[in-house]
């Protein structure tokens, strides 16, 4: 068994030994460039420790591991026009860098080459493997066009927000512990189980996402409010929006574009009524209920206790949480 | 065996019955307009009149003939976007009609869908199915690439535009080709002429359409001269570049930005030119060439010529010749 520091490593330099063309150079340089932006490879290491589970031979599992950061990373790339985003992970977005066509154009490539790293599978598992691939990415595309659909959408509901992040976040961390759990051998039942944990833990970790952009510690460096600012659907807001009286209801839907208020009182204001109706705790307590909901699946799949202890690692890392 | 006709039948009905989610509609709606749109579906029709070269069993490359038409599609979803195109086959392009994020979005999921079809194809010929799927998929990609790379390119040789076009149009031709044909069970050999057939086969129909837009029937309904009055690198104008004095070079590179000109006047103008250096004839030359050597890659085929007819008849008919 590797430790999951080893685990990183051998992703990142199997991501950097991966042989791109270098001509057309537009279409090929951005993808390296994606690549070396780095970010935590949640993904990646989600197919090794889910092969792990049930195998030491992870190597098998790292062509599937990079196609799913691949995958994600194309996400990124194509996402970041669609929001007219300028930077992604502190550097200029391809998108930014290099102009749209070129974000098009290569974030298309990356999903290609994805395809091409996942036909590395051992052909007798390479049917399921593509399938669970397929129906992952396009319900990425799907929770992705919800998001889209829910910036002209007035009223969101609790339901329709929570559908539309596991579609967007969880859906891709359970299709990269599926596939990695297949090529480790698993059984249709733990593949179920090991669905389950990476879904309900790809909730809590958006929920606590949302969580942080109103209420995080500004000493971690990240500004706070812009989700407020943007009047943007996360789970507060549509928590909100469903418990409070008219008036604050008013006050939720209008503050971001009130041109008289400064950026600190918009953010103060909502976060008012989030406090009047107890949104934070009832965030933190979704949060929690989704975290043991995942521990509680990993807990029931058939495999030593010692392969199962480096995932809630995993877990409560992720979380930023000791135990 | 099918008739030509049988097999679009076919493939028309194989691709109304896929079916695609209704919701979120603005990812999927896209989907299905574009493929309603109909063309000509020469794809789909090579990955079936390949397949029938060695089997009678054409149903089984049907899923496949699908996947190479939403990849073709995919394909001009985005290329509209890239060349701001607001018309697609005499209809608004999705890019138009739904705006960009909707083009790329849906031409994402459209490009997930082609590898969902694909993934229906018999497991133990999938590996080799999907990788050529890949490298054709890649390709394209380039050679969209080295399109937008040649608009800001003064020079272009020969070389490098036939490079190009067969990128950009030979390689999804000879793809689905060798697709067909080893669903309907080729040798690697005969898969390697089906491949030589399709590529000389869409360099003939490319070069011929190059020529169409500046020498073609305008009782045929299409405009003359687009292609000379948005200044693009086409086999004409790159193989005149290669011959001409530098006085007419001069002429050959700005006369379409003459703001002094009118439209008929610019195109008069560059065509004087073409047909100074023989131009028109240099490529009939080679169209001719590239069509043969298709056709004598087509008749070494280690099949029952009556299997190879349909595929005369296929490029016959592609390239508008009775024989």
């Amino acid at each position: 068994m590797q430790t999951n520091d080893q685990l990183l490593s051998a992703i990142e330099n199997y991501l950097t030994r991966i042989d791109f063309p270098s001509d057309p150079k537009l279409l090929y340089a951005p993808i390296g460039y994606s690549l070396a932006e780095g970010g935590k490879r949640l993904r990646p290491m989600l197919v090794l420790l889910s092969c792990q589970l049930f195998s030491d031979n992870v190597q098998q599992a790292l062509p599937a591991a990079a196609a799913v950061e691949l995958f994600h990373n194309f996400t990124l790339l194509h996402d970041d026009i669609m929001d007219n985003a300028a930077v992604r992970r502190g550097k200029p977005s391809v998108y930014a860098k290099w102009g749209q066509n070129v974000a098009i154009l290569s974030g298309d490539a990356m999903l290609i080459e994805a395809y091409q790293l996942l036909g590395e599978s051992a052909p007798h598992l390479l049917p399921q493997i593509l399938q669970t691939f397929n129906t992952m990415a396009l319900e990425v595309c799907e929770g992705q066009q919800y998001d889209m659909d829910f910036e002209h959408k007035s009223k969101v509901s609790v339901v329709e927000y929570t559908h539309m992040i596991e579609l967007k976040t969880s859906v891709l961390l359970a299709g990269s512990a599926v596939i990695g759990a297949t090529i480790g051998g698993a059984s249709k039942e733990d593949c179920r189980k090991i669905r389950r944990f990476a879904t309900e833990l790809g909730l809590a970790f958006q929920l606590q996402d949302d969580l942080l952009d109103s209420y995080g510690d500004q000493q971690l460096g990240k500004a706070i409010g812009g989700d407020i600012l943007e009047g943007k659907q996360t789970y507060l807001m549509v928590t909100a929006m469903s418990r409070a009286d008219e008036n604050d209801r008013e006050i939720l839907r209008n503050t971001h574009r009130d041109s008289q208020l400064s950026n600190v009182e918009k953010i103060t204001r909502i976060k008012t009524v989030y406090d009047r109706y107890d949104i934070p705790r009832l965030t933190e307590q979704q949060i929690g209920l989704r975290f043991d909901r995942a521990l509680a699946a990993l807990a029931t799949i058939s495999t030593d206790t010692a392969r199962i202890e480096p995932l809630y690692e995993f877990a409560r890392s992720l979380m930023g949480r000791k135990k």
